[in-house]
């Protein structure tokens, strides 16, 4: 028990490598230890854990008591870790290893995805999974505790990547690009504390898709959203919203409610939690975190409940607070525009725009858009919330410009870890296979192994996929058994007798039909089979 | 210059961060400070300072002294920095970015190894891009060092994964798998000093096949060197060279000329460098750092210079050092039973027995091997050396299993960017297109953003890769040139009058001729064309 510490009071990150345990104490005086669950975990994550104590004593019976504890694990969250000897037999936390199905699918959704990035005519690039340390710092606001450091090895300070995009503003201006529309599909890696039943991890892949260059407005942004629609629409996961809010109504607002202007940013970050968490706690973290006057708090949250179509644009264009707001007139036109080109590109009846919309990342400038599935078709698991997102980000690549050069951009990123657990989730009942095998080679008596190796050489030669038993002497019955549990659609079957008459026979898995083949012939009746 | 210090002598491994210069002295006295080239970088890393001090003055006319230094340096190894006010605007060392048409090849290389992969029925898995720090730790004997560590931020010790074999025995005795055969393609890591030109890098991709099960003897091997032969052949990279040993065999040859059994590893180790450094340096490896006696060393000089067929086989059975060492016969009978299967796999023309291959790495237990394309085949650059390369590692996976237990494997692994290097230079005049777009839609007249949109919006629904300009009224010129220049074979033009007659023109790129087609053909008319 040395490694149990007490719930920080008013903490509200999960320190790393602790795990959080609810003691609780009977009227009896009987104290016991209980794991958290998954739900309790994220609760504590949004709250201190005294308001948590409060709210579970309150609907818990006053006989007991109940405090938070967390200590020292290596556990994993899902799934114990399993011993061998000292060596503790694990992936780190919040990762996981993707085995052959869970693979099929992955390449899937992979394909299903890049192929509407292709459709738009986008190209592909790769940068490295670590950057320089302070390539990263200063980008992503109050998230910056989250990135992995690699240990001071001597050289160079490095660090791994928080997402996609700031390495890409990174390649823009080091190879001073001044328009460009590429996608990039890589994994990025977070501190953060893991909730992988829901899809969130340490270690996971982002799908981007991003347009750099100076053009004409909301031309690119619309095509952002129109991509967002194909993709969920092709992905086929059920109704889905693309919320959209933009950064300079926000900030108009902010600016016309009262807020200072250096204090922009932080409120963003406060209205980016509403999604997760309740105007009320909101409002206190505002107020006694931000330090913004209560009024202020009350104005912002009249507005940020809005949302609604074109016809929330015409009331805010004529809104008394907000008319005289450069920036906010400025966001409204843009939004004009977005609703426009989206009717146009057919992609307007998703489309919801969302005063409390804030995303969470500093340096967005623009237009941003985050799309939801709803709950109903998620499943059991209730809504599985944001499946992408993104925005406008005009000032990034010319933080890296040793001139200032701006090279504005837009993009999106999907978030593709959800989108594979919804796929799976929905694929349970499919039958999908992880090998492409079309053909298995088996021997009916012994001593067929020169014969069978003979065979497959022959097979690949002709792009043909085949596999064979790695035993010299196989049983029958046991290769037949093989390629019925692998669904391999036909069996080519070769015995002594087979070999001697200068025939195979070519079995048929799901009819179990056989018929002879002269061995001469054997290519050309698999090919017109397949 | 506070920051430069003498080049250790006798030191063989650059010190991260550190660069190389020549400090030349003549017989005026002046002294010249010169970067040094990548050959000397890599004669370096080969052989103490000393040395290559000793053989540049014998070079040089008497009237020079050299010596090497080697300074603190930020800067990449090819392409200088950029600065941006502070910011060092770079990737990582050893590490960087792959532009569009770098990914397009990447691609096409890609696409043709896994092809081969899933004819031979492997599936595929994916594994964290880092591990449980000691589960690498005792895999990787000398080469330990280079590993990547994670900084400690709390919680789990951390390190990049140096391959993607030790992931993959940590896979299967975790999920304790009896067999598998599969593919996985991901990024290692290693902190050894890169050599861009020749496509040696920190960050890198491996493409890694893998038999585990408990099978008949050499049965997956030969289909590890099969798959070898396949996917170089179907690369169409020039001339190759499979070359073969096994582990059995040169603990068998090290027993046999009295090495003690605890410096069989060591021993190896200096072997494997045969392919780097001549003889006489291996030799003093072995006897002045290594310890062993002149007269052994002298003794395995002779054998490990040996290669051949299966003659080979033959005269080694029969040699009297080597007739009574059961390590050395089993491998043998290894080895015959890889000749035999290989020949009737079809690729044994390209297989050589090479006593001295003998693999850095500390897990093999039986046969190795090594995939090396002809010098002439590629290049100016001279011989890039091995290609693929893996072996048999049976006591792997029990290294990680609670009951030790035993799951026999065997592998390969693509050095694939070296392939990319080779393919980048042979496709230097192949026109490779990085977008897949089939049609730009251009506008000739002005006013016409909503028409093209609405186009956009039908191509894509039909499943058609299109483009437009996001300028609102962009010149028509720049729209055809746009065209051309990135190879999309068709342009739809639509203007204010073929609006008005509802029809719009195709224009095929190549020829520049332009046809006039009714707006409710325009789908079916394109699908034809392309």
């Amino acid at each position: 028990m040395a490694d149990i510490y007490f719930w920080p009071l008013g903490q509200k990150v999960i320190p790393f490598g602790m795990k959080i345990v609810r003691q609780t104490t009977t009227a009896q005086g009987k104290t016991k230890l209980r794991s958290s669950t998954a739900g309790t975990r994220s609760k504590l994550r949004r709250k201190s854990q005294h308001s948590i104590s409060e709210q579970y004593q309150k609907k818990k019976s006053s006989r007991r008591k109940t405090v938070f504890l967390c200590f020292k694990s290596n556990h994993q969250e899902d799934g114990g870790p399993k011993e061998s000897g000292k060596l503790i037999l694990k992936t780190p936390k919040g990762t996981r290893d993707y085995n052959p199905l869970e693979m099929a699918i992955r390449r899937t959704v992979f394909k299903t995805i890049t192929d509407v990035f292709h459709m738009h005519g986008a190209v592909e690039i790769e940068t490295p999974a670590f950057e320089l340390k302070e390539i990263l710092t200063g980008k992503y606001g109050e998230d910056s505790k989250l990135i992995y450091d690699l240990e001071d090895q001597g050289g160079e300070k490095l660090s791994l990547r928080y997402d996609l995009t700031v390495p890409f503003a990174r390649y823009i201006a080091m190879n001073k690009i001044t328009s460009i529309k590429r996608f990039h599909i890589a994994r990025v890696y977070r501190r953060d504390n893991p909730a992988m039943t829901r899809g969130r991890y340490r270690e996971f892949y982002q799908c981007d898709f991003d347009i750099a260059g100076d053009y004409d407005p909301m031309l690119p942004d619309a095509e952002c959203v129109q991509l967002v629609h194909q993709v969920l629409s092709k992905l086929d996961l059920g109704d889905f919203t693309i919320k959209v809010n933009h950064r300079k109504i926000l900030d108009g607002l902010f600016g016309a409610c009262g807020v200072p202007a250096e204090k922009f940013r932080t409120t963003c970050s406060a209205v980016d939690k509403l999604d997760k968490t309740p105007w009320e706690d909101v409002r206190k973290e505002m107020v006694d975190d931000k330090g913004l006057d209560p009024n202020v708090a009350d104005l912002i949250g009249e507005y940020v409940k809005l949302s609604g179509g074109e016809e929330l644009i015409e009331k805010l264009q004529a809104d008394e607070r907000l008319k005289d707001s450069e920036d906010v007139q400025a966001g409204l036109k843009d939004m004009c525009f977005l609703y426009e080109y989206c009717k146009l590109l057919n992609c307007e009846e998703n489309l919801r725009f969302e005063m409390g919309l804030a995303r969470g990342l500093d340096y967005y400038t623009g237009v941003i858009y985050e799309a939801t599935l709803q709950t109903g078709q998620s499943g059991k698991e209730g809504s599985v919330g944001s499946v992408a997102g993104g925005g406008r980000y005009d000032d990034l690549v010319g933080m890296f410009d040793p001139k200032k050069k701006i090279i504005p951009c837009v993009g999106l990123s999907f978030g593709i870890e959800r989108l594979f657990a919804i796929h799976e989730r929905k694929n349970k009942e499919v039958k999908i296979r992880a090998t492409n095998t079309e053909v298995y080679v088996a021997a009916a008596t012994k001593g067929m192994i020169q014969e069978r190796l003979k065979l497959l050489a022959e097979l690949h030669g002709n792009d043909i996929k085949a596999e064979s038993s790695y035993k010299t002497n196989p049983k029958f019955l046991n290769q037949l058994q093989y390629a019925e549990e692998n669904g391999i659609p036909w069996v080519i079957v070769i015995g002594e007798s087979e070999v001697n008459e200068g025939v195979v026979k070519l079995r048929e898995t799901a009819t179990r039909k056989e018929e002879t083949i002269k061995r001469d012939q054997l290519i050309q009746t698999i090919k017109t089979r397949l």
